[in-house]
Parts: C-alpha cells; sequence; structure tokens
C-alpha cells in the first residue's frame, strides 16, 4: 500500500478575497482550512482558479491521487480544456471529491451528465439547521462518524437534486426548513471513483468541524486510485477460433 | 394509459447510400427496417442527419416520446446544438434508446460522462455468433424473450465498456471470440429513461430479427415518459418555521 | 397487456378488532380502506391473519399478480409455511407491496436478508409531520404526485433503516422531530418485483390519503408481473463443442 | 490503519477426505490451499465443518474480521443456529467472502432472500475453459490483476444465477460452452460487505492460481470492517420540538 495520497485541494477563492464576512470566515482560504484538517499521511497540494492554468497543470494532474473542488461565483470562468484535463485523470483512476456549491461545476455536471441543479436557501445570516444522516453504516467514508453529523448554521440544499442515482448512498440530510437531500453520495466514472458532500457555504465555519473534516479525508481514501490494470478497448483479435 | 407512444426513429442513415453491401440488406434504412418491426400503438417518425436539423426540430421533439438512435461513421457531424436539444428533452422526460454504434453518439457519452469506448472486431464477412444472456428475468425489457437471444453474424463488442455502471442490467453477450459484453443496459437521467442495445452492425440484417424488434418495442414501452410534476429547484422558502 | 390486475390486500386485521381508537379510524379494517382507493383495473381479493391459511391458499396465490402486505402486532403468528408460499410466488414474479409496518414482517425480512430494524416513535395522540419527498421524478411510482405528499399526522420512522440499499429509491421522508427515512424503496428478487411504502400507522387515517392512494396504485402497476420467461437453471449440456 | 486482518476460511472439507480425484488436488483441503496463498498481514484461522460448532464457535467469529466460505455437498449439515450467528456478525460489520458452491450455502441464500440456483457443468475430467473478464476496471478488488483472468479447466455456472442485482459487479465470466455468469459480485448487507466470486470446484487446482488467490485477497481486504458508529434503531425521542 502507498505511504501517502496526494492530494490537490482546488478552491475558486474569489469569495474570500471579495466579501468580508467571508474573510472573516475563512481569512486564508477554504482550500487552507480544508487543508489543515487533513491527515499527515497526506500530501498536500494547493491550487486555485487565478492562477496559471487554474494550479491545475497536466504536471499537477499527473500526480494527484485525489482532487478536492470547492467552487461557486466563477464556475463559467473555468477553462474548457482544463475540464477535459481533470476528466481525463478521472477516467484513469483519480479521485474526485467535490464538495457544496461545486454541484455546479463544469466537471461534476460533465461527469454525471445531468443537470445537477437544486433547492437552495440561506435562512438569513445564521443560516439554518442541518442533520447528516449516515444511511450506509459500515462504509468506509463514516468510519469513526456517530449515526448523524449536526450542523447548526447551514444553507439548505433540498430536492430534487438532478443527479444520476448514486451508486452508494452515504449521507442523507434534514433540513430545519422541511426539507431533504442525499448529502453524501458515490459514483464509479472510468476507473475513478467521485465522492459528492454536501456542506460548506462559504459564511459558515463548516471546514473547521471536526465531522465534516474527517468526512472528506474519508473521502480521499475511498476514492483514492487502485492499482489495476488499464482497460483495453479497441479493434481486438479473437481469443479463442472463430 | 396514453392510447399509443410516439416515437422517433434517427438514423445517421450513410452506410446505406455509400456501401452496396449495406445496401442490399438495408434497402431503406436501418431507420425503416426497424420501424416495421414496432407494433401498431406506435406512431412512427423518421428523422435522418441530413435532414434540415437532422429531421430533429423543436416540434419533432416535443411530440416525441421515445427516441431511438442509430449513428455510427459521422458521429461528429451531429451539431452540438441538436444534441443539447435531445439532452434537454431526456431531462424532461423523453426515453432514448441507444442502438449499436450509437455508443460512440455524443449524445450517449453526454448522458453517460464517461467515455463510452469498448473493444470491437468484425469477423470477416460472416461476422461472428452472440448469444445475448437474459441476466435479469421479470424485467419490463425482456416480456416475450427465452432465455438468450442468438445472432449468428454480428460484430464484436467486448468489455471493457465505459459505462456508469447500469442501474439495471439485462443482457450480457457470450462471444465466439471469446469476450463478453453488457448488451442490454438501463438507466435513468433526470426525468428520462434511457436504454442501450448493443445488436446491429449494418452489414448484418440483426433488425429483420423478430426478438431483437421485440426488444427494442420493450425497450420503447418501459423508456417511455411517466406523467409526473417536473422537478422542483431554485430558491425555495422554508416549508416550516426557522 | 392485461386488462386487469388481480390485486390481493393482505391485512393481519387485529388493531381494528381490539382497540377502539384504531376501530374509529379503520371500521371496515385497513384492508378495506385501501381497497377502496384501488382503481377499477384492478380485480381485489381481500386475506387477513386469522382467516385459514391466513387467506392466502395455493390457489389465492396462484391467481394473485400483486400482494399487498399490511402487518404489525401479529408478525410471529404469520406461518412459515405460508411465507414461504408468498416467497416462491415472488420469486416467479409475483410482486409485492409492503406496506408501514410490514417492514418487519417474515416474508419482508426473507426477501431482504438484513434485520428490518429501524428507528420509530409515536408523537402522542396528533403524532407529526411527515413530508414524503420524491426523489426521482419520472419513476412510475410518482405518477401523477406532485414534489412532495404531506401527511399531518404520523408515526416517525428514522433511519438507519436496516435493508439493502434500494435497487430505485423513490420517496425520503423528513420527519418534524428531526430524522430522515427512505420512505419508498423498489427492489428486484428473482422474477418479482417488490416495492415498499412507509406511511400506514393504524391510528391515523393516512389510508384516506388521496396520494397514498395512488403511489400504492401505481406501485401495485409497477410491480405486475411480466410475461417472460421462466429462467432455466440446473445441469446443462454445453451450446458450443468444447 | 488496523496491522492485520483476521481471516477465518471455513471448509466444509468433505470432497477431500472422501474423493482420491480430490485429494490429489488439494492434499491438505482446500482451506489450507487458500490460506497458503494470503498475504502475510492476515492471520488466518481454518475452521471446518465436522468440528465442534463447525468450528465457527461465538469466540472465533467475534474475533473474525472477514469469514470465507467454501461448501459444496454437506450445506444441509450446517445448524441452523450457526448460520444465525453468522448472520449476525455481518449485520453487525463482519466481511464475508463466499466461493463457487457457496452460493447454495444457508448463510448466501439468507443474505440474499433470492434462491441463488444458477446452471451448471462439469465438462469431463478436463472441464472447459472459463475466462473471468474485469468488468469494473479501479475497483479495489482487481487490483493488479490484468483485463481478465483465464482457468483452461474449470466447472461451469451459468445464467440466470438468482441473485439480487449486485451492489458492484467486478468480473463476467465467459464460458467455451457458450454461457456468460456475473462471476465476481459484491454487495452491502447490514454493516458488512459480501463477495462472492464464482472460480474453484474440488477437482480442479483452481486456489493454486496466483490471480485467483489475489482476488481472495483483495475481496478480503474490501469486505474488512470499517470502524463506524453502530446504527441506532428502537425507539426514539425527538430531536426537534414537536
Amino acid at each position: 500500500m502507498k505511504a501517502s495520497i496526494n492530494v490537490t485541494i482546488w478552491n475558486e477563492y474569489r469569495h474570500e478575497q471579495k466579501n468580508e464576512e467571508v474573510q472573516r470566515v475563512y481569512p486564508d482560504g477554504i482550500h487552507r482550512a480544508i487543508g489543515a484538517g487533513m491527515p499527515d499521511d497526506f500530501e498536500l497540494t494547493y491550487a486555485t482558479l487565478d492562477e496559471a492554468e487554474h494550479g491545475l497543470s497536466e504536471e499537477v494532474l499527473a500526480k494527484t491521487d485525489v482532487l478536492i473542488w470547492w467552487g461557486h461565483m466563477a464556475h463559467g470562468e473555468v477553462q474548457d480544456e482544463i475540464v477535459e484535463r481533470v476528466h481525463a485523470r478521472v477516467m484513469a483512476g483519480m479521485g474526485l471529491v467535490v464538495l457544496h456549491s461545486g454541484h455546479f461545476s463544469k466537471i461534476f455536471k460533465k461527469l454525471m451528465g445531468t443537470g445537477c441543479d437544486l433547492k437552495w436557501r440561506v435562512a438569513g445570516p445564521k443560516g439554518e439547521r442541518e442533520r447528516l444522516w449516515v444511511v450506509r453504516p459500515g462504509h468506509p467514508i463514516v468510519a469513526g462518524i456517530g449515526e448523524y453529523i449536526e450542523l447548526e448554521s447551514e444553507e439548505m440544499y433540498g430536492e430534487h437534486f438532478d443527479i444520476p442515482q448514486p451508486d452508494e448512498l452515504v449521507f442523507t440530510s434534514w433540513f430545519q426548513g422541511g426539507e431533504v437531500f442525499r448529502s453524501g453520495c458515490c459514483w464509479h466514472r472510468g476507473q475513478g471513483k467521485i465522492f459528492y458532500f454536501r456542506p460548506g457555504h462559504e459564511t459558515f465555519p463548516t471546514y473547521f468541524n471536526a465531522d465534516v473534516r474527517r468526512v472528506i479525508a474519508n473521502g480521499v481514501r475511498w476514492a483514492a486510485p487502485v492499482d489495476s490494470a488499464a482497460p483495453v478497448r479497441g479493434k481486438a483479435k479473437p481469443l479463442e477460433q472463430i
């Protein structure tokens, strides 16, 4: 088994620079807050939208085992070429952990093949209560987690969430305002694994929550590549006499 | 229940006009051969690549319950705008039956989110034997079908087939040359349903086979839209007091 | 297609005879209340625990297309022989719609292979509010249903619900007390289809609700048998030369 | 992460003692042949049918992380009490790897809820060729495996295999005689994980094959328990004011 996992944390990193309220919560950016919660055996790289190639050069991606993605207000600014590059890496086995508003990112929509829209609400400066119930005990992503995670202040995301039925549904959220949401979802695409995890509105300190951090770390471990043979496709000679 | 199902059969319709061997097998085009095998309660419309808007105007699609798709050599000529239009209709509930080499069409790849590549071989003018085994008895798509369908002459498609795991796997094929293939696959995307059915190389008379026609007709019935409420998404007021 | 569906509604029918509160709500029994809400093209048969063979003779089951099951306080009194008989019929294609406390019936547990336990609460004589969100628009079981069904008074069922991941998850419930529940679940077992639908505590008039009745009727249609070949198993001669 | 995995290899161990042909292939029993192929970080325990409690006492099971099961001619002799004990452990998180004819064991049938029957043939003393195709590259169970595993001499198992649709389908087999089979299947039940792996007829040296051993070892790692909270069920107080 590999000694460590190479994790690249990608963040749009705009709200934190433009909005004082967000800056107070995440002074070093959401990516740094997430990174601060990752375990020691992860080798971390940070990448943001406004870097060259959004910080996702061929070199960076080639050595990335799992990519974490947070974006919101500038999905449209992510270059199609980089989206294709990330997609190709997922097909080849790179894991992808998509957080919160990343549901509307180009890469997530491309991988899902659906609209990925949902219902949402920020109920004032305090948001509302979310309770993420574990619906799949025994799944590696809930290692160390109790029967639910409670977040006092969050944005609401509600059904219908326009995604393919998850291969594995791990969390389902209850919201104070009356909605539910499939909030921890796993898919396999190509040789890669994708984990979508709902919480993390930019005005709330969700990425400092110990359980949220643990779930993200577990998601990274679950999504890490497996050393399996590259699939063979294309024109093929028969293996038996015809 | 609706008295009839509006089915649009889309065919690239190039091989039949360019290649004498194909013309002999499908003198009226693959679309007409498929249509000739559909039951009386289907209202059929035909559409082909070289028509204006590929025969898939907003009007045609709006009244289509299920779209059948056959394409191969000219996937790249299908306009992106029409692909988006078909995708939007699937999200809104239109069924889609993708046949054979349609696995590499723009619309199928967009809906799957994966590469959709596979292994293939045409083993001389007689092809090779394929046996499509029913792995899901009791599924509506195998109504009236025995334990397998045997096709004496077909192109081979082999694993690995780069698709998301089907929501429902209905057929798995055995090939004479030593390969297997997931040859009848169902997915739900948005409000729509997608059925991929493997057989149908242009040089073999597969679409005159009674079982193949029956499976396509069953696939159409399975994929036909359900009169359910359009999903509600976007900004939402709370249903409970927060 | 068949002109009608033969539906047998099985009810334990004990609460209604022992408990005045229940009697007031369901004076003719839960089975009759459900039956009164079924469409005209269903041929209804009623069966209850205290009849000979629980009303589920070989003859009755042989002509049943879909069996609806409501039980609660007397699961243990259902004879194992009858459970085996129902199981064999599901394997052969009979549909099964399991309601509410039927989650703990012998037949449901046998079909699931898991414990089928859950969390529950009756919050006083008025119960609490349940909102069943549609998480699979376009599914036949939600035909004619809006984005959710709201029930003002119900028993709470909460996660973790100890079931295999549903093949198709159709509803997820929000409860006033803070829980969620996978409340509309589909599975395929053998040639049969199983639909579990959560609502229906005996002290609340849930089975008079138009949406609940519609979902049950839709579930019956979805679970109705398909005329597919009986699977072939056992010792087999090769189809190809070895 | 745990330093080692406690693996108990259970074998019926009758063919090897009664049949000279089998004895020549597996002189120390199938369980020892499997064990000899396991990696160093597995702590191995062996258990067989004719031991007290079939070698599966409460103590043995309590410390077992993953149980491997091979049985065939004496499924009926396994005591129901022990089956219940193993089932309870799977619900609580123990992994289970079921091999070959174990498809008809009491424990597998109980966990699946279906008949688990299939088609079979031993084509003479040399059997026939099986090619197990990987249909899920990137899955942990195929780590280190190429695009297929070829076994020159095996018993045929063919569809229809009467199981619930696997949560993850990893291998599909091609057989020389014309059949296919879902030969590597994963399910989640309770907190436990179950992996069924087809090969291993008692008269063929399949369990000495390096790839087969690797898949079994990978299956054990995949099925090993996760340290997640025990699910909470039963009567529950509300978390919110009703």
